[in-house]
């Protein structure tokens, strides 16, 4: 998701050999790291026949791990604790 | 999403008067920047007879308006087409 940016300090006065150069870490605003990037777009379809029973645990946080995906493998929970961030899985509930 | 940090350069052979603060709109890497941010995690459980017919299609790009989500609104298409991500829904099939 995120790409190195460097970005040089705008400081024209100060002579060459002092400038600085300051690495940031600056997110191209990109949800999806890794899955499935040759795919224009990722969608799934499902049969609700298909859903697994009882609960069907759906990855929304796009850092399932790609042989899971489209199922939540409890990644998000890493996620959350390293960006403060409050996403989580969508549930298919087929209990009665 | 993104947060505004202050970065300032590290200079400190440079006299203070010279120093410079370069302002970097940084992602704190959250892929949610609006939805119900009160709650700690946002789960969404449906039951399978609740679930829209004939398909259903959900958001997983956190980008649907508030009043739509966990439904998907096509606003990961201007996602997308900003960020050149890839992102798309989960769509629950209920037909035959
Ligand atoms: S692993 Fe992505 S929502 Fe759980
Ligand atoms: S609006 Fe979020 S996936 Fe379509």
């Amino acid at each position: 998701m995120a790409v190195a940016l460097r970005q040089s300090c705008a400081v024209a006065s100060v002579p060459t050999s002092r400038r600085v150069a300051v690495v940031v870490r600056a997110s191209a605003g990109q949800i999806n790291p890794s899955i499935r990037k040759s795919e224009e777009k990722v969608a799934d379809i499902i049969k609700v026949a298909n859903v697994p029973k009882p609960k069907a645990v759906f990855c929304r946080c796009w850092r399932a791990d790609a042989s899971k995906f489209p199922y939540c493998d409890g990644s998000h929970v890493k996620h959350n604790k390293e960006t403060g961030d409050n996403v989580g899985p969508l549930v298919i509930d087929s209990t009665p």
